[in-house]
């Protein structure tokens, strides 16, 4: 089959930028195009459950929004993320922020309260505010129940709190679970942990796994877009093992596979471990996810549109 | 400054996308909008001389008439390449194509008599008919003038063919000079070898610097955009020491700087070398380039449109 | 201070290779010689407890000896790493291998009963195997004691295997803790979960946190070594913070630091959260760590010998 | 076939550590034990002609020596390299060197007269020296013959210059012919060209194909050995096309594929076009070459001495 070139016209809308790049079909582009008519089918479909793997900064990246979006607009059944999205989201929710355009040394930024993500900045005050709130947050929780799964006591969070833009307030207001098998390695995980010294909560990790198998085995079909490595890949991928893997995932990274790693894995290789099915629809994108993702997201919603 | 989160607005604008990640400003997304910025920008300036440095494999990788686009509407004004890239133009001129879609392996793919780049696949009737056609082209160029420079040479070429659609042959209308400082390592390169073993054709290599000389020295701000490292990146920054450096520059990689080639190398490591001038306008995208560009082009040509 | 050039003498030892690329000092070599120097330089030191951090397919790649050597020789004293390592721990442990030089596709594969991890395979009879050893396992463990942390749970099933090759084993002799937050996320943890279906044992995640704290609290001087990023790399230094940062930390990752993730994340970022102190020593070496490691610890060891 | 496990001996040589790599056999251990075999094998094979392609920051990082040594030594037998490894080659014959340990920003080197390559840093006067000497060269290449193809050029250097640890010179003297097809990209290039503004002299640019097909259709055998991409990776491979490919290839890069570039480019890829044989034997190392090389290329010296 032959590559056609891409063509621009000024004005011309996402969608239609991507249409062009499956014209051409090949490389990146064409990876582009194919995660997009996936993203859109694997949404538009009534008997697809979606999973969303979130790895990596997604929130203090700019993303918050999006993925909220796609929550609130029943495109996305199941999210998998780690403790620190989770943070970064209610450290917003409690009126903190995200920083950028800093151009101190890091232990200068230390000296001033500021932890550095990349080209992100965050600060001491806001975890201030954030440790307050959230310790009120635990003990309410605790005393309606101190026997929780982590994607209950997610759960329990995102009812507590009243914040249209929090990816967890509106995950629970759309019955969508969010799990966090890595919960504890975060901001949020240290002030359960300190909670947990004077108080009774327990968090069941393996309580989340009775759910998610329930999930797995009521789906029709399951798809998964991971953004990024690490446990949300693999959790998303792994639980789908009892019903002989994904039917379709797409995934961008700009890890590489040569060292073993999970993150940089092709998805191919979860067909080994009956992690995705046989003949599944599998895309992968290399490349920054706060560029591909947004390009992506806004081609498969304005197909889905259409 | 505080970070904003992306929306996406369904049949949104290239150019309104671009715009959000502007509004987050950090990480890819952030580099991607001051990218397009700044293309725009240099684009625009009438002050400006906009060099398009042009590695891997743009035009097998859906590229050529992006590029084609941008010199025939007056937006670049000097292109640096790889032989690779003329040769992969003109195959296309001499009715030749890019394939895509194939699965079988390397030694399979060599006794069906086709070559692979990534999962771009060239055809040996395309360069059998190729070899046809620029020998005869050779001779008809050597008889007019036996002692050219590189630049001259493909100029020459660009005026030899009719073909709207070629990057030579429109940069040759246009007076946009090529240059190809590795031409000879390429296919166009093996054929101009065999040629001259019967013939006489001279390229002086040394001979374009004069040229480029002239350009850097009567431009009053010199831009350049590198997709790519290698030759085309180093001899497009290189070239502009004679005046301290470029006053901006773009670049798209996928390289990494860690082992120091040059092709990873940071942009800021350019002013060190007084090839980037102090105070001079620098961002990297790191991304494919068969992405990144489309993306950056519309962005900023819906932006000069307006 | 000038470069010296490398000088390879045939038969030198590794330590007397990474001592020439010291000479040199610059890139990579710089970034080896430095590390290997520093990991002598934290061993050797009393006062320092030296962390290593293990993300990646480690034990599949064949470290599983260098590892557990460091541990039985009171090299390391802190372990923290996935479920998915400590699962193939066990494989071996129980029988079972890791295999290499099949050419199989991925759905072939899987009728077989092989997974993959990049060029290394697994067998699903020895997983069969695993299954059968380890829910024994969990059964003497519960009768014992059904409320544990993680780390104790790590440390009975430790006590409860002969296997003097075996990492954990060897850990729980020595009395090296190993912390696995994301244990939950592995074969290990499908396991765990299957077998609380029918019985009751509960894992207290937070648990850890408490004996993490004590140990970085009655530390005079803390070391990380991290492989690979995720969970394992978070939680080495994210433990740390409570005293204002780890001392020293050395990192070996293929990850890269553009789009923001932690596992690619500069060790200097760490610096602006004090997970690492101001004027700590910081060495980052790019490469996969299946080679980089060996390296650095057969170069470490021989100087400690010395 | 079972995994081993490695096992580190205090003292060890290299070449004991890279066979415990082999032992093992996966993932980068696994590619770094079959590097060093092949070139173990290609170098002590009396019938294979070894090409060494260099590109990226080589001698400027530290490995001068290694490579003055291969070639001294009758290990090499063809050189690709750019114009600025032979531009620091000879820095450093005229009394210049490389440096390290700077931490100014690029502007503030720029005015101390500093030029930057990851961390390793040059100096201006050095250059001026090298300019001064490189003219005087020139001129007297230019009494003697006028009108020579670029490795004849290098080879006249070569012949001009006494320094037994010049790549430049001890190739001449071994008559290890040295190719630089991008040579004009470089400050020699820069050079020449100021030279032939006043002065005669042409260099040849096809003229090293003829010399260089003439090697190839006379080796019974070709193995090339690749450090970085670009320009030295393609010449090596493009031009054993005339005889069906290369039989064996190592290349070691950091680059990756997905984006299409030559640098990333699997060597499976040079199959399909008949650069690389079917059935040839073929290894790449993911890493960075000053790590790499060196111990590469002292477990194949320590092998070749047994």
């Amino acid at each position: 089959m032959k590559i056609n070139h891409m063509k621009i016209d000024p004005g011309m809308t996402t969608l239609q930028l991507i249409e062009q790049m499956g014209k051409s079909g090949v490389l990146g582009a064409g990876r582009m195009y194919r995660a997009t008519e996936l993203l859109a089918e694997v949404i538009s479909d009534e008997e697809t459950t979606v999973f969303l793997s979130i790895a990596g900064p997604m929130v203090p990246g700019g993303l918050r929004k999006i993925i909220r979006d796609l929550i609130a607009d029943g495109h996305v059944d199941v999210v998998i993320t780690s403790g620190a999205n989770l943070t970064h989201d209610l450290l917003e929710t409690f009126g903190g922020s995200h920083y950028r355009e800093h151009d101190e040394t890091d232990e200068e930024l230390c000296q001033m309260g500021m932890g550095r993500i990349g080209d992100v900045y965050t600060k001491a005050q806001d975890f201030e505010v954030f440790e307050k709130k959230i310790s009120t947050l635990l003990e309410e929780i605790a005393q309606k129940n101190n026997q929780l799964n982590i994607r209950e006591f997610i759960t329990e969070i995102g009812n507590s709190i009243q914040d249209p833009e929090s990816i967890i307030c509106t995950a629970a207001e759309k019955n969508v679970p969010i799990y966090a098998p890595g919960i504890i390695d975060s901001m949020l995980g240290l002030q359960l942990w300190m909670f947990t010294q004077e108080n009774q909560l327990t968090l069941d990790a393996p309580g989340d796994m009775h759910e998610l198998s329930d999930i797995v085995y009521s789906s029709k079909k399951v798809a998964t877009v991971i953004l990024g490595g690490g446990l949300p890949k693999h959790y998303a991928l792994a639980s789908n093992i009892l019903t002989g893997g994904v039917d379709a995932a797409i995934q961008v990274t700009l890890d590489r596979s040569e060292a073993g790693s999970l993150g940089g894995a092709p998805l191919e290789e979860a067909k080994s471990w009956a992690k995705a099915k046989c003949g599944s629809k599998l895309v992968t994108v290399i490349g920054d996810a706060t560029i591909i993702f947004p390009l992506m997201v806004a081609g498969a919603r304005e197909k889905l549109d259409k």
